[in-house]
């Protein structure tokens, strides 16, 4: 089941200026900032009620952020919904005919399993499931 | 005070066929259709939790849907993110150094009176504010 809009996830040339830029239109502070060295990305998330923006800058050039800010600029990379059980809901987007990017969920930023839908089969948007991991 | 992401705006081409596609994604149908005739759009609506997503098809071709689709392509439009009072939170914005898109909140579609700011000051994200309208 898709329980919330876990984060909005944006890809920022310089993190420590989109920062700032968005402390102040949001009106608070990043609570928090993290890399996934196997993703080749560092993120800072912000939160509004439930739900969280992560502004996702590139650590390498060969990263999925850097290929995409190369291409499409500064701007929305993926809406993230949580998910409560990720294995069941890739298996149940799979049979009405949607294209995960994994077989498997991988590890993602804020202790999350992840699984993320080809845009190309949503309508150019690209959606990531989520779940947190059990500890 | 910035109280929640209200909803996440997507541009489609086709709201019949994105329509069915997000009903199979989301794994809900959506609640509400709505054409906002002043900004020449046509509106889907989607809930999960406390965020919408929001399908907007372009009413007509000289529409700012059908421009951003015209230049990007489909794919996430804007964010808008709920404010307890929008006229504060637009002197705050504005004082802030951010450019807005309108001096006065305009009417938006589900009930809202709505603010845009220029992406070009918020690292290519387009940022709604959204109020709820008093009966």
């Amino acid at each position: 089941m898709l329980t919330n809009i876990e984060h909005i996830g944006i890809a920022v040339r310089d993190l420590a200026q989109a920062n700032d830029l968005f402390a102040r239109l949001l009106n608070v502070p990043p609570y928090k900032q993290e890399t996934v060295e196997s993703e080749g990305v560092t993120t800072s998330f912000f939160r509004i009620n439930q739900t969280k923006l992560e502004l996702l800058e590139a650590a390498n050039p060969d990263s999925a952020i850097a290929r995409f800010l190369e291409k499409r600029g500064e701007g929305v990379h993926h809406i993230a919904v949580e998910v409560d059980d990720i294995q069941a809901e890739m298996e149940r987007l799979k049979s009405e005919g949607f294209t995960l990017l994994s077989d498997q969920p991988k590890p993602g930023a804020d202790n999350k399993l992840v699984c993320f839908l080809h845009p190309k089969t949503t309508n150019g948007v690209l959606i990531e499931l989520c779940q947190e991991k059990h500890s």
